[in-house]
């Protein structure tokens, strides 16, 4: 029936949760896909926490991404980080120096940590949303303590770390460092007094977690302050330094280790892809998550907003949005209707506040916390984790630190360590 | 019954399989052990291969040395470097800036890579003595293979790995390797051809695994080589370069990855503490692993030699002489009878040749290969790692590998990733 016609190629550009999710849903279009990522894994960032707490190991919130889409026959994927984007010519350039041409591209790109400002964050702060941040946040805590033994003068700054975001990621950071610094370190570290070592969770607004509900928020503040957590509401960072961090009230605290989890926004390519950017940084896209007058390009998830709509930076909604471009693409390949504007199905919130607790808020309002909100949150995440392999392995470090309040991951490997150099 | 006296202090320097068997041996003696190491953990290293070849997380062939003591009374445990050694006043200095006092002192520093004097092993070669080299081998030949795939002139050099030396280590990082290329590789690598990768395996002696029976030297080569290995035997190297392997009969190979498993030798801190050194840089032990003319010095393991009974560098001997010393400082402690000289009880030897398939040799002369030996090697590496937690996870992800011919691990994290740089 004529020639074998060429398919359309989609280019992905970002495998988190969006991009993976508009390669999966694209699995039996007639298309060739080809998915780039600047790493060779997805990170599932919602767990990186757990590594930089020694509770997970970093390779169980990592998945190869080539293994992902290994089973995919109309995909591939590449390790290379996008350069450039020629709207009119359809082409996309890579620092490997390949360029390749699309007829669909997915921008998902994700966001990185936002200092707003804020002086000395980027010299002096850790980040949490790389599998690497998690490790070298872990590595550092962890060689603090080491040296807090050696080094009575300094022991109160060496151990004593400073969270700045009461969010999620803050909070389930203050839980989790709270559980070590108890159940573990206390063990490690006889030559400390681990009371004396701190968690100081600080928030510039009156609640942790404003995406909850009152009563999730009471909750949850009043779970870290039992855990021992110094919690600071309505404290705002002024600056950051190489052993402190100084609030706008002109208070200060001595810590080795601050770590900034007071926002983020969207991968800095987007500025310069000479698209409109709203809140953010993040590209505006219309109610099809296209962007304006380009209508084969397409941009989910945290890198993108809708002004008129929008939506929180989580994995659900990019989740949701790698689903709908993927419908839009195929509407576009085989002729069949446009989809529906795209409708955020918000499922919920929740975040874990360490040992047996978590807050839980569905949108029918539903509340769960203390155990019950545990037990929902450890079964979503062990669903949601690619891969049997990781589910598995999660499950069994679980298990054991459920089990033995133990950490099995505090170890410290350091590629600059002396041994590991590339040599001999 | 008068004053409580102060307990004869022990220290241990090194937490390699040596140094932990003489603290866990001296559990219930009436001393205090210090138990220093430069890294905060102990490593595995009978399975680094296996995290070079994607085959275990870095976190599972490692375990805190803290965690490890910390069950332990009489025990604890500090990270730091050994820097000098007083023996007129029985002191130790470390990189922290702190010293110890000790009444017995045991040196435990095992073994690093040697280079033997060949030129450019240094700084091109990599090693796999540490978990980090591991992690570090594994990231350059995953980055080499899409490297690869975006540049096809150089597609020969990027997907050749150059093992050097055919002992066990470099046995097993050759079957490993091909069966990452073979199964995992070739699926993830659709744009390359799989079977242009090479693994060539090289050695300067007439056999591999001198320390086996010909019957299994044989059986071992003829696996690699079903394999695909290409194997070099009576083949020796003149030196390595950034980008290929030259042999002294003249040849070369183009190779971006090269491993130097061609032998080790002493830390070399042994050279600096003035005691006498013999083959490999080892310090010079009696017949009860003390250093001659100092009674409450011992050396063990990879890092000590009996000139009149030389050891292999394996880890059954460190243990046993983790054991021994101990029994000699229990004597030292309580008056009890010296124990007889050190002799080492031969366990057998075993190396692993990809799935399936080990070589096994007792000292009764039974040997197993095949599935038989490689069932045998599984079980006792699994019941040797240290920790239930790294034994279930370990068994989780060779579970896994096993029934799927995948390999988990295959993510790169690279601390020097632009995004995990300290900063946001």
């Amino acid at each position: 029936m004529g020639a074998k016609t060429k398919r359309p190629h989609v280019v992905v550009v970002g495998a988190g949760f969006g991009g993976l999710r508009a390669v999966k849903a694209l699995a039996d279009a007639k298309v060739d896909i080809t998915l780039v990522d600047a790493r060779n894994h997805h990170t599932f960032q919602p767990l990186l926490y757990q590594v930089a707490t020694a509770g997970l190991d970093v390779d169980e919130v990592c998945a190869a991404v080539r293994g992902i889409v290994s089973s995919q026959d109309n995909a591939r994927a590449i390790q290379a980080r996008m350069t450039s984007l020629d709207t009119a010519r359809q082409v996309i350039e890579l620092d490997t120096g390949q360029s390749l041409d699309f007829d669909h591209l997915v921008l998902a790109l994700g966001a990185v940590t936002a200092d707003f400002g804020v002086p000395g964050v980027a010299e002096h702060a850790f980040g949490l949303k790389s599998a690497a941040d998690a490790r070298q946040l872990r590595n550092h805590v962890l060689t603090c303590f080491e040296q807090a033994e050696a080094d009575e003068r300094a022991r109160q700054r060496l151990t004593t770390v400073v969270l700045v975001g009461g969010g999620p990621t803050g909070v389930e950071m203050a839980g989790g460092l709270a559980e070590l610094f108890d159940r573990v370190l206390r063990k490690d570290f006889r030559g400390l007094n681990i009371d004396e070592a701190r968690v100081v969770l600080v928030e510039g607004s009156p609640d942790l977690l404003t995406a909850f509900d009152k009563s999730l928020r009471a909750k949850a503040l009043n779970r870290l302050e039992r855990f021992g957590v110094d919690v600071r509401l309505n404290t705002t960072v002024a600056g950051v330094g190489p052993s402190s961090v100084t609030f706008t009230d002109g208070t200060s605290v001595d810590a080795a280790t601050v770590v900034w989890a007071a926002g983020v926004r969207a991968n800095p390519l987007a500025a310069v892809l000479g698209f409109e950017t709203g809140r953010g940084g993040r590209i505006v896209v219309d109610d099809q998550l296209r962007v304006p007058g380009h209508d084969n390009i397409y941009a989910i998830g945290d890198l993108a907003i809708d002004p008129d709509d929008a939506l929180p930076q989580v994995a659900a909604v990019a989740v949701q949005g790698g689903d709908h471009v993927a419908r839009c693409i195929r509407a576009a390949v085989d002729g069949s209707a446009v989809p529906k504007p795209f409708s955020y199905n918000d499922k919920g919130s929740m975040a874990t506040i360490g040992r047996n607790s978590a807050v839980v808020e569905l949108p029918n309002g539903l509340k769960l916390s203390g155990f019950a909100g545990w037990v929902a949150w450890l079964g979503l995440h062990l669903i949601m984790l690619i891969g049997f392999r990781n589910r598995a392995n999660v499950l069994v470090n679980w298990a054991w630190n459920y089990l033995t309040y133990d950490r099995g991951s505090r170890v410290i490997v350091d590629v600059n360590d002396e041994a590991a150099r590339r040599s001999v």
